[in-house]
């Protein structure tokens, strides 16, 4: 189930070119020009108190204000754009319980194709609804990785739909890098640029554009401990997966991708590990202080910065905060 | 205890000049120059999904992004600066749990004077933490409004400070008008200015200077039914009071104000009532729709305006999001 072989560019590229290598700077920035009608180029907020409390001074790229609630819009709709207008006549398929099934089903609606979205049975309510509300088809599987794939193969082999993976796609990744760029064009001179890693689609985007433009920014990652495989992989130069980790940044529990983990060891400074506590502690910080419903996923960077203060201290940091869908009635606090 | 009395303009009017009139236009740009550099011009927000479900264009001016995380700040700050440097020398005092405390707390240290917070002994830690961080002094006294006069009174004999009221006075509706000023300046054609309706500071302000900018524009207030003394003192045309209420947006459990009523009665278009439930339906919107967090009295004018859709359809509504300072431990979802 390679995806890539059905990619090709629409706008800006010869229509017959493969695209399955890295994305260099102008692939990220035809991308960028590809999808600016459909997102939101996103809010950058910024907080004296956590400024103060963590002795850095912090730039947050408000990705939870982006369409469907989080940056996953951006590789979702990179992806299906670049597909030529009769290459979508039978529509698109991921399978997702996450934001990256209403990113493909809103994108999907956007390009004027279908969506099938295959979703695990106990899938929370509200998040069925979601994907129902932008037109998508849910298929039901049972909640588990063999059922998962097989019902994703039957319904691409079913419908002739194009397969839209989460993370693991270059198409995914020059969408997702389009988030570092607006916040390092907005931002000038940042020390450090800093992202929450789960399959890596946002790391290695971020990894790259930050490479093409601001080449001495630094590029460093945040995980939780209980998902340590982005980690583990950076570290011995070998991927390591992670099997159901327990941790409450939901976002992060899958495992590092092949594509994206290349990118990352190349191109990624370090990757630093948090604690589920201190995940929960940054999640309430920015609650509290700065007014936004974020992910705990988002809180992962923060938690690491305040982990460790000294490495910081007077650094201007950016980072993204990847999405606000949260079930409100299971929070933490 | 008139505060009134002790008000005097410091900067741009002659210094002997009694504030006790309605604010006019003047007096608003002038406080509004006088507090700028203090304040956060707030953003502006919108939600397709809200303009969807209401069938209205609402913009919601978000003051949960103010300094302390609420308007207040604008009121308290505006009546500190007016006060000459030497008139600060005994500090500032009044008697606050919420909002209009940490205000007056931040205010006072901007101005390089002390505050004097009187608070219930019954406080929540949380809100004695935010007012101690702004260097201010809390004196307790017995959660009933006779012992919190007493207190206040003796603070204000024994130190010489001057009282800030949290909303019935000119100089503090001043402050809060400029909330609506940035909304309508930045907001071509307004329909409707709403607002949440508690002491009336924010209301009058709004009121006021939408009738000087923007006289074709209405001011509509929102409240709870279960707090409803604006309501009938509009309808009636005589002052009513409201006693120990019972509603979750608790910065509207108090009772409008006289001279808040006099210029609400002349300058407001309608006051509208809803629903607990209908409160945190329209808090939850907010929260799961635009990712921010707001405290329940902000909810109210949303609330208003789902209730009376076809009043509202078509309608371009400019909203003040008053506050964000919420216990996260106790949220009603």
């Amino acid at each position: 189930m390679n995806s890539s072989i059905n990619l090709h560019e629409y706008i800006g590229e010869k229509k017959d070119k493969m695209v399955n290598s890295i994305p260099n700077l102008s692939d990220i920035k035809r991308a960028h020009q590809r999808i600016s009608k459909y997102i939101i180029h996103t809010p950058i907020i910024t907080s004296n108190s956590i400024n103060e409390m963590t002795g850095a001074e912090i730039f947050f790229k408000c990705e939870n204000f982006q369409k469907v609630g989080a940056f996953k819009m951006r590789g979702a709709i990179n992806a299906i754009l670049s597909h030529r207008p009769e290459e979508r006549v039978n529509g698109f398929a991921t399978h997702s319980s996450g934001n990256h099934a209403q990113a493909v089903a809103l994108a999907s609606k956007i390009a004027n194709s279908k969506a099938y979205i295959v979703m695990p049975n106990n899938a929370p309510e509200v998040k069925k609804n979601a994907v129902k509300e932008y037109g998508a088809e849910i298929i039901f599987c049972e909640p588990n990785e063999k059922s998962r794939q097989e019902t994703c193969d039957r319904v691409i082999a079913d419908t002739g739909a194009i397969f839209i993976p989460p993370f693991n796609d270059y198409k995914v990744i020059a969408g997702q890098a389009t988030a570092a760029k607006e916040l390092i064009e907005d931002t000038p001179d940042l020390d450090v640029v800093m992202t929450p890693v789960g399959g890596g689609g946002l790391s290695a985007g971020t990894a790259l554009i930050v490479k093409y433009i601001m080449p001495n920014t630094e590029v460093i990652l945040a995980e939780p401990k209980n998902a340590d495989d982005a980690y583990r992989s950076f570290k011995s130069g070998q991927l390591k997966t992670v099997k159901n980790p327990n941790t409450i940044a939901d976002g992060l529990k899958v495992s590092l991708g092949e594509k994206n983990f290349g990118i990352i060891k190349e191109h990624v400074k370090d990757i630093l590990l948090v604690s589920e506590d201190e995940i929960i502690n940054a999640m309430r910080i920015i609650w509290e202080r700065m007014k936004i419903i974020i992910e705990p996923s988002c809180a992962v960077p923060l938690a690491a910065v305040i982990k460790n203060k000294k490495r910081f201290n007077g650094k201007r940091i950016g980072i993204i905060i990847t999405g606000g869908n949260v079930d409100l009635g299971n929070l933490p606090f």
